[in-house]
């Protein structure tokens, strides 16, 4: 088997026709693979039963022929697609889009695919970006960012900022292409010209949402966008669903921005947990409804709260690496001092002068304890003994 | 020992002088504690030991007359103090202020204020509310609300907004009178004529915030505001963390609504979170400074993320009561199909027809399947069957 290679090419040489005319078995797993995921509909479990009892070229056969299974009332499902068959036109189709064919076995294969109850025939691939590489050892070096259609300039900015900080640290960001949050992730990472992939829920050919052409465009440029959906594929309804679990599948981990309780973002976040990857949450305002799937999923416990790019990348890292800095607020003055020495330094005006007597019963120390803590802070610079007693010295 | 009961009086007859001219003992225990809270600062390791030696007459005397353990080192934290002791002037302005001192076995002290390692000696109390009613049996019925005092206007809104409904349903809401967040929480409380608690960090008689007087004088008037300092006491920033040990022993739960990583209130919430009593943060965006604390609470472990009332109630309740209603988001259209039926209704146009041949192929289904769907969404009233083929029936 050829890997298909990091450049655009069609799939390779050698493919002939398709549908009822075709006479000779499907010549290479890369054709059969192309053709099967034309006839079944993403995630079929009987399409999937099939090629794990009779192997795939035999189920293609049975299905075209309606013999053996494919005669069973289950193989009525892809026999009416089985006419629309034109393998020809397909290999056409990914060549003029200058997108290749990748499967199983492909160095640019990404093998953690395999983690899915339903991977992906084969993936259309469209850029110049290896899918392998860009999504590291098993994912871990790219980061799913994902999140509502209706997304908030909040969110807008929060999903742009923090994959611009993820891209430019080398890791990948996968997204869908979407209006709001998805469209966001991407142009942040081509922002600082950072690794991204596109997964569409129609054809290569295609370009979903018509308002993303232009981004669509770019990422094919410099990135990858990618689908298991054959050429001229329409987006429906649930290609998009589909279309998730390839985005939590093909990522170390999965970052929700801003998500309604519904959204189909909240879905590839739980397939990332049941695929035991990483899942973060980015908190918003409890009166904004496309915060609310973010905050359920954390209080569910299935999403990590995350708040930058820092304890993402700590997250989606393994453990005791790319640890996020400790956030303990910004240093005051006093902080260098025990708790003693803030007491008195509390009590002790800048402007007027206290004698130790009323310093001792302002702060309820003993004179011994309150001349140590004098003593220490006039070294110090900071109190001065003056005439009337001891103040604060003005800086 | 008689309880101070629930109407404003002074803390009982009997009462004499003080300072260096007392030559009797202690009357009655609540006066030997109201000296005592005005000899020693909160929280004092020293003065809690000295009581737990020798008792609280006995201690007392030592510092009084710098006799046995007084004339130490240690006790001379509290000499300079002796000499202002005097208990005649202290119960004058409890009662001229129409506040009352209650001590532990007091009706209305609430028990579960020994859980502090070092409880209050007394608390002033003022308002007609009484605490241990407030804060039902072990401060269950109490939620503290406690936030940042340089709020956003969100925080002003959801404080005010969680606190009222929290009202609403009987629970006291304690918070320390503070600007921004305790602010907000009081007069949400009040809005619905609900109980509401303010623990101050300053003498019963003084009101700080000044420009929160407003709000203090009505709480004194529906509710209870109270402290550990005795009448006269500045606020000191030390004083302030003392108090909020109070708020968080005195709720069966913390909330903290907004604040920055070096809040006052995140020390609250970390002191309930040390009883083991329930904490909650209110999330934010992650681009406000004063959500960023909350943040922080809910990523280390001791903040369980809310977003309203309902999920504060169901923390702040026993196991399995009070739960919050699911939330699975807005009901929508086809929520009550299976996948296949949502399959077929999402290839059936509204204004053309398609052919039942046309739905096998674009959904990926066998005809048997595609008919049974139909019929069922056609005795449904959903899908109709035209000379064409088959539409989504126009409501």
């Amino acid at each position: 088997m050829t890997a298909a290679g990091a450049t655009p090419t069609p799939a390779g040489p050698g493919a002939t026709g398709g549908g009822k005319n075709v006479t000779q078995p499907w010549g290479t797993e890369r054709h059969a693979r192309m053709v099967w995921a034309r006839i079944s509909e993403p995630e079929d479990p009987i399409a999937a039963a099939m090629v794990a009892d009779h192997g795939l070229r035999e189920a293609i056969e049975q299905v075209i022929r309606r013999i053996g299974i494919g005669r069973s009332e289950a193989a009525q499902r892809f026999s009416r697609r089985a006419a629309d068959i034109d393998l020809a036109a397909d290999l056409h189709a990914t060549q003029v889009c200058r997108s290749r064919v990748i499967i199983p076995g492909d160095d640019e294969w990404p093998d953690h695919l395999a983690d899915l109850p339903y991977p992906p025939w084969c993936l259309w691939v469209s850029g110049p970006l290896s899918l392998a590489e860009a999504s590291g050892h098993g994912g871990a070096d790219a980061v799913a960012v994902v999140g509502a259609r209706a997304a908030t300039a909040y969110g807008h900015h929060v999903a742009a900022d923090v994959s611009a900080e993820l891209a430019a640290r080398g890791r990948c960001v996968i997204s869908g292409a979407a209006l709001g949050i998805d469209g966001a992730a991407h142009r942040g990472a081509l922002a600082v010209d950072g690794p991204t992939v596109a997964v569409l829920a129609c054809g290569i050919d295609r370009a979903y949402p018509a308002a993303h052409r232009g981004i669509i465009d770019q990422i094919r440029g410099t990135g990858a966008v990618i689908t298991e959906m054959p050429p001229g594929s329409a987006p429906t309804k649930p290609r998009f669903l589909h279309r998730n679990r390839i985005i939590a599948a093909l990522a170390g981990g999965t970052v929700v921005i801003e998500a309604s309780l519904r959204s189909g973002a909240l879905r590839t976040a739980r397939i990332a947990a049941e695929l035991c990857r990483p899942v973060a949450a980015m908190p918003g305002p409890v009166t904004s409804a496309v915060s609310a799937g973010c905050h359920e999923a954390i209080r569910q416990g299935y999403a990590s709260l995350v708040t930058d790019a820092d304890e993402i990348a700590e997250l989606m890292s393994p453990m005791g690496s790319n640890l996020a800095p400790l956030k303990g607020g910004e240093t005051r003055a006093g902080d260098e001092y025990d708790e003693l020495t803030r007491r008195v330094l509390d009590a002790l005006p800048v402007h007027r002068s206290r004698t130790v007597d009323d310093l001792c019963r302002i702060v309820g120390l003993a004179p011994a304890e309150v001349l140590a803590v004098l003593g220490a802070l006039d070294v110090a610079g900071v109190a001065e003994n003056r005439l009337d007693g001891w103040g604060r010295r003005r800086s």
